[in-house]
């Protein structure tokens, strides 16, 4: 089995970690913010050294490419340098240094390989400056439209066309993945959750992103004064979403244990002590790998009577995500480097959305997750250790070579 | 029985709905503002053609006073002329307007009596421009701090002084109200609230003002990704908040009928749809006449653990008012004066506060409701029939002579 070197991935986390520091753990690295272009240029340096071909695409997505046989398509891997305000060290630059790892790897120990292996660097998948997220994958895989992204604005008014042009890495869009020249990718990113951390698992073999639905309900009440309105003639707005909310618990517990649901989001008005809230909204989002699980959520929501408590309710899907599922082969790829590297391994559906959910549409794809110490993410306590970011690199590396020999 | 003139409190009504007028039903009319500028020169006038005496105290209150006999301390009617943003055309200024036409009755009747009357005209007793609500009653009974009112600032930056100054409104703090000078207070207002119009009263006799708690709580959660944690990991900050609310309902549905709470504010932290909250906060506003009710209220709010759901919860009262009474033969007055009028009388006990419970500790007081339709109020809404606003002025005048009879 080839592995990885330790001290380099560590170097790697380290020396990305200075591009957008916080000063207090953390880092702050908008897309194609200066503090990214220091990131995309130091990772470009590290690939030419390499001897890898570096080139963009028109939405300023890398690729650097270890050459393999003539003809070949390559295989990628790879995910996102750019974080959320006071983000971590590890969400989405771990699956970039992981991915270029293992292809220096690959490069050093002259590792025969039959295609050539790609590292990927997404633009734009936090969303953090420009929304939405995943914008970049979005745009190559036809999910989003080119033309509305770029005039998509940052805080300071800055489209994401001119932030595109600004870079230096604005490519042609010949250079795009295809199913022509790329034939498979795998991302490797930190849970972001605190499953595999209490399970004592070293690693997550995703099988895929969890399907989801996000609705937002509205109750519409009656604003009165606090202190003249007998308590039989309110109608309250809060009191409704209250009952509302509970009901909710009580009755999607009952559903099964894997589904997470989540009110993240509630607003009262006017939202004065002295004032009986006329109008409060809540947001739910519920996710399960399993479309049925989320078609008896839906079907929970839709038992919501118009009228709780005097207050007129309504509800709205706000949007919702099939589940997506990655090629069962290369799943089993995940787990079978896991394995063979001595590494516990847990299948898992990935509840966050990532770029490589895209791609599943045009290319073969699969995830690997490593622990997330805590379950922290996009925060600065975001911490994986550095052992488990080494055994994510060799299940990558692992993964990538059973890959080219399979095809 | 002397009775006001119904076409004069039309004429007042209307004339006073032009200052500040929004142009769809109500006003906006913040203290010291051109517009309550307008609105406090029209009621000089109007009072200087009746004869009266005007004169300001160092917090701007007018003091308006129809001669009695020599040596006679003065018997008080009034209230305030400004507004919240978008109010209407009855909170406050009925009080000003039905005292100056009871006023205006006594003068053009030419009714005998032995006392001055004085229609006074409170200094931003809404605080919807500069905080705090009841500032200037408040000031010259000793509940505020003249010196920290003077720098309250609006959101222009403007300070009270700057307003009072530049009013040419500022007068005298030999001015002020006192027990010397002047001998009783009443205070006509509408109910804000639907009692009287529910019940078919015509007038609202107010005992009093009652006891208030007000409480903030806060529940400290964890935020984690909403698509990556289980959900019995989970510390859900606004479900420990529902759970708490709906306790409330539930231990404080069981006192006495009277009681009125409400839960008008809550936030929650960071408020983003897919994160779990981690901290939210709400407040409670609890009103009843009785102590023993308010202590039950406070009793409940204790008997709320500190862990609720996991998540570390706390509170805190963020202020409280003690009952006021107001002075038992005064409110007996308003009851007989109704009833000789023929008009049906309900004893109360007002929710919202009022300038009259401050002037409590220094004279006889009391107040006087009318229906406000609906029970709305500090809104466009806000609206009472002329009929009541004109049973009102009667009932005023009726008390006012019964004081004036009586001492």
């Amino acid at each position: 089995m080839f592995t990885c070197d330790l001290e380099r991935m560590d170097d790697k986390i380290k020396t990305f970690s200075k591009f957008g520091d916080t000063g207090h753990g953390g880092i702050t690295r908008f897309s194609l913010s200066p503090e990214a272009l220091e990131a995309r240029a130091e990772f470009t340096k590290r690939c030419k050294i390499l001897g890898m071909d570096v080139v963009t695409d028109d939405m300023a997505n890398i690729y650097a490419t270890l050459p393999g046989e003539a003809g070949q398509p390559a295989i990628m891997a790879g995910s996102h340098l750019d974080s959320v305000r006071q983000g971590g060290n590890y969400d989405g630059v771990l699956g970039v240094l992981t991915a270029l790892e293992a292809v220096e790897t690959i490069a050093k120990e002259k590792i025969p390989h039959k295609h050539p292996f790609t590292v990927i660097v997404w633009t734009n998948e936090e969303g953090a400056r420009f929304e939405p997220a995943m914008m970049s994958s979005g745009v190559i895989t036809g999910k989003f439209d080119k033309a509305k992204m770029l005039v998509s604005k940052d805080l300071d008014g800055i489209t994401f066309a001119q932030a595109l042009e600004a870079s230096g890495y604005k490519g042609a869009e010949k250079n795009r993945l295809s199913a022509d020249r790329q034939m498979a990718l795998v991302e490797l990113h930190i849970e972001q959750g605190p499953v595999l951390e209490n399970e004592g698992f070293d690693i997550g073999v995703v099988e895929g992103v969890c399907g989801m639905v996000n609705y937002e309900f509205t109750f519409i009440g009656q604003a009165d004064h606090a202190g003249t309105t007998p308590m039989k003639l309110r109608k309250d707005a809060l009191f409704a979403a209250v009952k509302t909310i509970a009901y909710l618990h009580e009755e999607l517990d009952k559903l099964d244990g894997k589904l997470v649901y989540t009110t993240g989001k509630i607003s009262a008005h006017p939202n004065i002590h002295t004032i009986i809230p006329d109008e409060v909204r809540f947001t739910i989002d519920a996710r399960h790998q399993d479309p049925e699980v989320i078609k008896q959520v839906v079907s929970i929501i839709h038992s919501i009577p118009k009228v709780v408590e005097k207050c007129e309710t309504s509800y709205a899907e706000a949007w919702s995500r099939k589940t997506v599922s990655f090629y069962p082969p290369y799943v089993d790829f995940v787990e079978q480097a896991s394995l063979e590297l001595g590494y516990s391994a847990k299948r898992m559906y990935s509840g966050p959305g990532h770029d490589a959910q895209f791609v599943t549409d045009i290319l073969p794809t699969t995830m690997i997750f490593i622990p997330s110490v805590h379950g922290h993410s996009h925060c600065e306590k975001e911490f994986s250790t550095l052992e488990s970011c080494f055994k994510g690199a060799n299940v990558v590396l692992g993964t990538l070579l059973k890959i080219d020999a399979a095809n």
